[in-house]
């Protein structure tokens, strides 16, 4: 087991390993925008805590993020209110399908974690914190492009008004979370805001340079910039372990072991600590709503690097 | 953060780190046995990869495992019968109170993860097979004498008793099993080796001992000894991180960061991957059923020395 | 057991029977109109099947009817759409407390039954039909008016307003059965509808008028005229004896053994069928959220009329 | 719609009305002595109040009665402990499948009402009161004789060996109650008598003649003998009501307004307060578990007769 592959050979056998699988998965369809991607595409980017990067496949074609957002939310809600946001929300797996209003009533309106849809609500009803959600919004993609290193990152105008006309079960679980008193801004702004940021777009070269600083205790090491306290890199790493995959986190333990975050559009942020940070792509989802070959590609890596922390 | 702490020391910190909480917690009063036991308890062992050991406090006061020893009958179900295990049991955290039979029956009888009670009993089927209680309980035993390196680990009669005598639960869980067809030796069988084993006995330098081998990729380094294959062993301790506190798995994660098995008894296992294993005791539990002053001792150590995998 | 009580000394009889209990249970406070009811009101009137009437204590006063308006939308839906209805709601007891959301997950959006509030939602959905709210809130008032007799019939319109300003829990399940495609008029314009039909204001003389037909095989016997088909009237009160009090209605069958639907406003109707109707309305309400003296009252009825059905 | 229907064209011509559906439905195959029951059988008997009484097709032919004899335990045992039993059982609809043990879970051990398997087996624990099976098994018997006016009553020893061999769920929620200290009795006498009492095996005729008594307040009209308070009487048929038909309760209430009782062995108790009970067997259930025939003959009866309720 080696730690310090040969990146450039490694990212080209994770791409063999797991082209047998290639168009494997069901691609999200609720909204037309997902819907008419093509399902054979694949991406991969590595970026290490030395700077060193690597990529395959279509590591540049920009994908909506969706449900990978919320880490960078949380981080920005974790550097805001510190340890008071745990009042609101909290770090447990949901043992549930992600959008289950289920557990919400019988805790109460406390969403179990920030991963989960009704989590991420109230992260980002904490973000707003009385602002309008233009500014909030413009906070995020801002926060995303210095992250990622290249103002191109953008959000998909497209892809918000579609999950706006669709959304509603997160008008549902807002609603229901504000009768219990854990929404404070108007529903509607909060829903625009949490739109927007699932409608954020970026390549695997942009997601894993902006989560590289939750490799690395909390510093961006490219540009030698404290993004968060060790503290709070290291509770984002444990929840993005065991709540990061829905339904599914104690399978992607199990057979990958690092912590990281999947998105309906495909995308997965891994990462390995100390180490490097990871993105993978690729529009087909398992039954549980992950990137199948995405998760088969991590798997693999995972094995030839040794990077599972366990 | 050093990665070769001085142990002696460490331990004499840690302990030094909660002294202040001494005594907290509620100790399980369930059965006769467990009641009776003095609260201001605690114990400390230490034993790393390379052979090194320290310890502190009440480490040769021998304890009731109880849930701990799940860790170890999944280790020899795991051995014995490889993936085919997951056909009768899941690997994701429950997300309800650790006695739930809810989500057993939404999920047809597959217990969530072999970690709870009912994937434990399941796990306790497979081993059975066929084999009477006795034979089965004493591989159990045998198996963690070899693992401690100590003939003196036993099993508490009078415990086993009374689980057996209050074990309605238990009951209730393995009929519904049954009734699914997931438990396939008679329940009197499953139960009395069930409730041998959560009656092990042992002490914190024993515990960490038999549990080396989850921090060195399935080799006891000591006895130089294979006990389970390395990809095995990263399974059993993605499960531990995401499921070994009942539903405070989640908050385990976040505030230790290692993989961990705690028991009702009040001890915790807990692995430090490629360096070490720890087991601590104290017999007063929080409200999740986890040892307090024992969580809080695995709290100080990882920040002490960075064992945290995040 | 008389089946032709003398009416007059019968509602005087039960009066007193419930003095006792005059100002118990907990006024509804979740909005400011129904808070500041004073709750030692009580009022009963009694309208039989041959035209004769009986009444007694606060029996002029009107109060808010709140979900006694279920039962006159359902009838004006199945006078509509007939058995169709039943695609899209169900006729079983919820088992749950009023508001929850947890069996509409596991049903898919199909509400249990029509008197609880998802399920009344839905109901308002069919009555809509493409219609604005204002039309459909002035078809359910003039239906009102029509069956008590009473041109008198109002809804209050600070009560709408406050139903609206804090009804996120309504604005959550219509939003949940958006979803699932069982709402399908604008949410906004289907609560605004439901809102107002909670806020219909009546007294106890013209609710039990209102509810005459029910008593009656569908046919008002005072105005002469049919209002629905038979068959529809013996399953509205089969319904009503089954949900007509959220999960108490077992309770109320048990003590009362009469059709009835509760309100939060405190008022009860109640069905003697081929006899007469019941209206009773007292504001504090059992830890069920029914009318705690108006159930007994009907206890009390029930009990010197022989007046229930079983 | 007349009250006094010529029973004995009545009888006939519902037969006439279900001829089209027989053999329609699912045997129940838990057990082999069930599955082997030829699905086209179909009987009917009636009773009135004033002992007339007529029947039709297999109406003479044993079956298992099943859950309906949920209603005589209960009878028994509100006779014996009146309203104390409901301490320990509720009397509200489960709004779940009939043997679900979620509802048990959330309400501490006590069930929903009587007549779902866990409420029965509480009755039953009741009636043991620290007698044997035996004895308790024998009370049973003799009042269904008593009632029956029949001694050829029996209890089919095979059927109720093979619902201990194959009772893992009865198990389960015995043990379940009892860990909550809601059995007292030990689960395995209980369990006992509750087969025994499931395996009752009587004909129509006799099965009417026994629930004769429901219909009149309380009293056998042709023996002239109290069988219990017409109160309890009340209230026993409330439950029926609200709760007879597991999870179709609410459209048993729909579709027929009768409170009835249904068992898995295709028969159904069917009480018209006032004028007669009826029984009826057919062993094809509907996906409820009730029978499907049965069903259709009891909702032509109530047709023909205006016997419902409502």
């Amino acid at each position: 087991m080696s730690n310090d592959p040969n990146l450039a050979e490694l990212v080209v056998r994770v791409h063999e390993d797991i082209q047998p699988h290639f168009g494997q998965g069901r691609v999200a369809d609720y909204i037309p925008a997902l819907a008419r991607v093509d399902p054979r595409q694949f991406g991969l980017a590595i970026v290490t805590c030395k700077g060193e990067t690597a990529s395959v496949g279509d590591c540049s074609v920009p994908f909506s993020i969706q449900s990978v957002s919320k880490v960078f939310t949380l981080t920005l809600a974790l550097g805001r209110l510190g340890d008071t946001l745990w009042q609101r929300v909290g770090r447990e797996p949901s043992g549930s399908p992600f959008n289950s209003i289920v557990q919400l009533e019988r805790e109460q309106g406390i969403p179990r974690n920030p991963l989960i849809n009704a989590g991420a609500i109230v992260v980002t009803d904490a973000l707003l914190a009385g602002r309008g959600p233009q500014a909030t919004i413009a906070e995020i993609l801002d926060t995303l492009r210095t992250l990622a290193g290249d103002p191109r990152v953008t959000i998909d105008a497209e892809v918000a008004r579609s999950e706006a006309d669709t959304g509603y079960r997160n008008a549902s679980l807002a609603n229901f979370m504000r009768a219990f008193g854990n929404i404070t801004n108007p529903v509607d702004c909060v829903l625009e805001t949490y739109f927007n940021q699932c409608a954020l777009r970026m390549n695997c070269v942009q997601l894993a340079r902006a989560g590289l600083f939750l490799a690395n205790d909390g510093i961006d090491p490219i540009a030698g910039q404290r993004v968060v306290e060790a503290q709070a890199v290291r509770r984002i790493n444990a929840i993005m372990m065991t709540c990061g995959h829905y339904d599914a986190s104690g399978d992607f333990a199990f057979r990958v072991g690092m912590p990281g975050k999947s998105g309906v559009g495909g995308g997965i942020l891994a990462i390995a600590p100390r180490r490097a940070a990871v993105a993978v792509w690729s529009p087909g989802l398992n039954t549980a709503g992950n990137s199948l070959v995405g998760a088969l590609a991590l798997e693999s890596l995972a094995r030839r690097t040794g990077w599972s922390v366990f």
